[in-house]
């Protein structure tokens, strides 16, 4: 049976969030219903609802940093129970079959993924995202939220946490190895915290030095300003990952130089515009130039068994419903420490 | 004792080449001497010696592939006996202690690398390179050339051989993988010589079908023209690995949406101005954009011996010493299949 349940919507690009009456679809065989306690807000969510990152489909609910409880099973579903903590990331499907899909990188089947949000299923449900009480998702893309995590500050690892987990992992940080993250906002703050764990030495490289004492508390052991420009001499062939997760233009010559010889530039901020390369910046110590784009469903899994083992989460600040267009402006003014969490259950009646 | 050879060097920059007579120098203990029979001639020596890289030191030896028979040795090497068929790369010396050099990556040495030419030894000895008839190195600079290769066609490999399969080796490219070369000269041709013999599904992107019987000769399955644009739409998606081995401007967004998820866009050749590329290309997909620089006195032993056991090597053509300065101009044309590789044995006296 259908079920309705309330959500947060936008009607319009840009247009304020307003309450609204959704409906989630009937459990099929694998399906769970999760009533959600906490969405985060992502950077993303909002590039959509303002329609910067081209045509998207209205109205809108955001949401894809999703936690929760487990309130009703399909028939056919063996990973979860009722009253299990769980979490929904940035997809709610994909094709299964594909090579993508079965080596699990169900982020880039290559027959079709589908997302939490702005998306449609094959049978024509828009896909609605977490700014809303109830969800239903296969099982396949439902995430186990491990006992120690609290759900609110767990919310933000199913797309922050993952995004910054899968390239620390595939670029090796670790024991030994020195990490730079650029940038601590939302992403960044949980590379620190992951880069940390994960036991590398970690060094911030922001504008200013005004998170300083967050960014050591979070694993730091360096903090820096790159705004004057000393910090690409001093900081000259150090690194061997480096996680630029702004979505300004940047000077990637000068950070490819701060890398140690086959050390990693990763992006995980989109800058609209074209950037610029040397490709001798490439080629001098035989460097590399990557982005990554979150990560498929095994790998969030073991993000999350990994931060409740180091006792991380993300560090947030919990809103109400009502306060989420003004937490928009605050997320694009780089003025939150460090995620934005919205308690659902503030969600009123239409 | 100091020996005198017979060399061929350019006084000043693009200045036609003239026979001289240079000095080597007395074996140290763990020198080697080497009585050189043919050098090719890398895209690489005509920047050097027409000064198109930056400031360089003339009068100008180059040669960097470099092959010929042990006549002498110092009496600490343990290596190589007298009679020996060896080589000699892009590099003579290296500090020998400093983590690069100790991990096997004397190219990339923060002490200080010894360049095999153009370049000048902590004494003051000037690097003068293959364009002779004899060179002296530390046995720990020699390769050995096994006995299935002909010296002739082994020199190439010193330089372009190293350079390509380094690359292929670090992004892993064999069977069951589809590598593309941008460009089929010296590095292209040897490029798919060794991407197939590692077996690797291979493909020559080319502005023309003009070299397609040889690709294909060379192991290559597929040849595309990519002039008119049609070959990146059908190719989209396709390889784990594009090696470019061209020095013109590139379309990388174009090459970077040819990748399959997790590929690599290796640059060896090197473009002199900056190159733009959407950071949303290297997201979507994970995918990498590097290069490459020659590689290690381990890496470079193991491609020579990788090419033995696969009955590979340069495709070449041999020159005596008075048509370099003619054979330069046709490198610079693409003028070559593939490889030119200088006779020394015919250089005259002064």
């Amino acid at each position: 049976m259908t079920t309705t349940t309330r959500a947060l919507a936008t009607p319009a690009p840009g247009a304020p969030f307003e309450p609204v009456t959704i409906e989630r679809r009937a459990l099929r065989p694998n399906d769970v219903r999760i009533k959600i306690a906490y969405a985060g807000i992502c950077h993303s969510d909002i590039h959509q609802a303002r329609e910067e990152w081209g045509s998207v489909l209205f109205p809108m609910v955001p949401g894809h940093e999703i936690a929760g409880e487990v309130t009703e099973i399909g028939e056919g579903v063996t990973a979860y129970r009722i009253g299990d903590r769980v979490g929904v990331g940035c997809m709610v499907d994909s094709c299964g079959e594909c090579a993508m899909c079965t080596a699990d990188h169900e982020n880039f089947c290559t027959g079709r993924t589908i997302w939490t949000y702005n998306d449609t299923y094959p049978d024509g449900e828009p896909a609605l995202g977490g700014y809303s009480q109830e969800i239903v998702v296969a099982e396949e893309f439902v995430l186990r939220i491990p006992e120690q995590i609290p759900l609110d500050v767990a919310a933000p690892l199913l797309c922050a946490g993952v995004t910054v987990y899968t390239p620390l992992k595939r670029w090796g940080a670790g024991p030994g190895k020195k990490v730079a993250v650029i940038g601590m906002g939302g992403l960044g703050h949980m590379a620190v915290k992951i880069a940390a764990a994960m036991g590398a030495e970690v060094t911030v490289l922001s504008q200013t030095m005004s998170k300083e004492a967050d960014g050591r508390e979070f694993g730091a052991s360096d903090y820096r300003a790159t705004a004057d420009g000393t910090a690409f001499k001093e900081l000259r062939g150090t690194f061997d990952v480096i996680i630029n997760t702004v979505s300004v233009d940047v000077p990637l010559d000068r950070y490819l130089g701060m890398l140690r010889p086959f050390g990693a530039v990763v992006n995980v901020g989109l800058p609209t515009n074209p950037q610029q390369v040397r490709i001798s910046s490439l080629i001098g110590g035989d460097k590399v130039l990557t982005g990554s784009n979150i990560g498929g469903i095994a790998i969030t899994q073991e993000m999350l068994d990994f931060c409740a083992e180091h006792g991380i989460a993300a560090t947030i600040e919990t809103i109400d419903a009502d306060e989420v267009d003004k937490a928009y402006d605050r997320v694009v003014d780089s003025d939150v420490r460090y995620r934005f969490v919205i308690d659902v259950s503030t969600i009123p009646a239409e």
